[in-house]
């Protein structure tokens, strides 16, 4: 994304921010319970490149418009209704060496996968409140956020398996690293619908809540992750948990770790220091839009 | 395996197919407890082999006969039981460089491994259907099985350290992935045997049953699976959360994601969106046994 | 490390050996509430090096004196707290290319880290007995231990966030393995004191007991895991299950399997499959402190 315009308004999303720090990105096409479009994609994945721009946005709360989270992808349109150009025949070495290329970008690689890639690169804690059925990429757009909240109106399927056709969303990376790779055969293949009650028993949502509450939960979580908080060390903290522990070998993480201590020492954590012994809370001032050279590592 | 003959009896095993498509395999040396020998290791891995091109199979439960499931190696083998050639000095660089020729494959390759990666390897789905004691190779053979399905009279027992010997059969890549690697740890150290409440508490298994109703439980659960699934859809699904989940990056999935869900939009993919439209069960028509020749992309 | 003298004496560690070879390490500022140094980092690196050369150790159990386990980084030192060379611009291509140069060695490497990678290669099982507080780097040096046990005097905290720091010491890959990604967000961001009772729940200790049963309950677990045993099948179990795990194909898995099963084969494994056909205990002799070449593999 070239143009990552602050003030952009969407056709698919509201963006609306508190005055504590905390987005609200609602998807917001109520009329067709957030079906997914490849607007929408775009849309989100302009909207999750912004934020770590943005230092007004110290985390990300994602919600649904209306009953629905998001109803998957939207089926409703002409020719390849998942925007693919079938007159291709790419391979594995086109998705290595040209991804970026406007052939592949636009006639083979996966929208969902476009959104997911966006959100594991966010700087800031991602939270998602699920607030009704989330079916398809509507369920599996949820992976790369780092806590899953439902309501008990949540209804989760990864229903791939339904239409003839494979989970996507780069949800064989994050789907067996959130539940097993088990669970998450199990849940692929079936391709059912899970009540929230499984969801939580899975490991998929950290809590289920009422519907009444939902949003509330998810802005006091929010709160709790970033109120008094170095918006450098969590934008490190986010990416190392999320990169390192994909590494073969943990001096992979000791490299990184070095780097971010030396950064940090050098920087809020030096006011960290002096408040704790001060007996005082600190008061932070770096900002997670300038962050190191060396981020992202990998 | 270059022979891989759909036709084959083997003295090992029993091969057992269903109208449905739900292939039975059986351990089949009763007498022996089922204990694992040389011969049922290369059986184990040209059956599945021949499971990825035996369009009639749809799914694999895999069980024992009698009242074990697999009581280990057979221990009564002359010179070295575990049938490798003790005149060698094998290093890595062997095994990186010849893995395949006949000295290291016959002389220094781990047999269990062997049918481990075959077991990897495979495009439909497996579920282990543990009816009595599964010890050593009879409890990591099953690790690289979808789900594993135990009676109450399963015993499983990651016993190696009592012998002085290691955890095989690549148990120390899948077993960390299903039950962590802390209780990893503890199991092989201890090398004791497991009640089937402990392994359903730590996560080894996915529910326990009566005796007598193992097998149907399986089988339910293994018709979840396929009916009115695409074949091809169902194996590349099985490839990616085994594959990609073990990759240091989601975009390594996302590659092969674009490209799953290109091949499927174009075929398995526009039946079951039109069914779904149509509000009617799709009719897939793919065959397992063409998949894409990008598959397997590692 | 080049000197790993045996016979060393540590001023804050404690190293007492029992005469079954279960080696109780205790941090030993309790004055401090065992605050983590320089010194300690260093001289904790040296006792797991040493205990991998001495064969009269069989199992670790590191443990606090007094009421805490580790309070965390001792913040009193003058300049920078951390011990890091504020002077330099270190990059990622200095830990890449020059980890061990005295520059980055003293002045950029996490002094966490460097512990926790001792621990990593450690040949021997360890088991953490958290009898107080542990926070900081108190709560992250026992990520790369095999088992943690708590007391009900446990207090775990990774509170780095609080003081505009990084969670360290290779807790980045070793924090999601043990709880996975979403919890182990979810705790650094926040970075609250967990109560026994939530480290327990998530994953992160494997029992809770009364603090009088602490240190007996660790050396039942270390008795259970070493007594009977080979010692170099322990080590390369440990080594595998640690290292395999994390690699992105269960191949790298089966070639390092082989090499151990060929050499424990012709090892304590001769025995201990003598002995099991006899009904006898087996009488291992190997010595963790001679491995084959090709340890460590990666």
């Amino acid at each position: 994304m070239t143009d990552v315009a602050a003030d952009r308004t969407y056709e698919t999303l509201l963006w609306e921010l508190s005055d504590d720090g905390i987005l609200t990105l609602t998807l917001n096409r109520p009329e067709a319970l957030n079906a997914f479009t490849v607007t929408m994609a775009a849309e989100l994945e302009h909207a999750f490149r912004r934020v770590n721009g943005d230092d007004s946005v110290a985390a990300v709360v994602v919600t649904g418009s209306g009953r629905a989270f998001c109803a998957g992808m939207d089926l409703s349109r002409e020719g390849n209704v998942f925007g693919l150009d079938e007159s291709l025949s790419p391979t594995l070495a086109d998705l290595r060496e040209r991804l970026d290329s406007t052939e592949i970008a636009d006639g083979v690689r996966d929208t969902g996968g476009r959104v997911a890639l966006a959100i594991y690169d966010c700087t800031k804690p991602v939270i998602a409140a699920i607030n009704g059925p989330a079916v398809g990429i509507g369920a599996t757009m949820t992976l790369p956020m780092d806590v899953r909240l439902a309501s008990t109106s949540a209804r989760i399927g990864f229903v791939f398996g339904r239409l003839g056709i494979v989970p996507e969303a780069c949800s064989s990376w994050f789907l067996p690293r959130l539940v097993g790779v088990s669970r998450a055969l199990e849940w692929t293949y079936a391709a059912e619908i899970l009540s929230p009650a499984e969801a939580l028993d899975g490991g998929l949502v950290r809590s289920v809540v009422e519907p009444e509450a939902l949003l509330d939960t998810a802005y006091e979580l929010a709160r709790r992750f970033v109120a008094g908080r170095s918006r450098v060390a969590t934008a490190l903290t986010r990416q190392m948990m999320w990169r390192n522990s994909a590494q073969p070998h943990p001096l992979d993480a000791h490299r990184v770790d070095s780097l971010a201590m030396w950064v940090t020492s050098i920087g809020d954590g030096k006011e960290g220091v002096a408040a704790f012994k001060e007996k005082r809370a600190p008061e932070f001032t770096s900002r997670a839009a300038h962050l190191p050279g060396w981020v992202p590592w990998d």
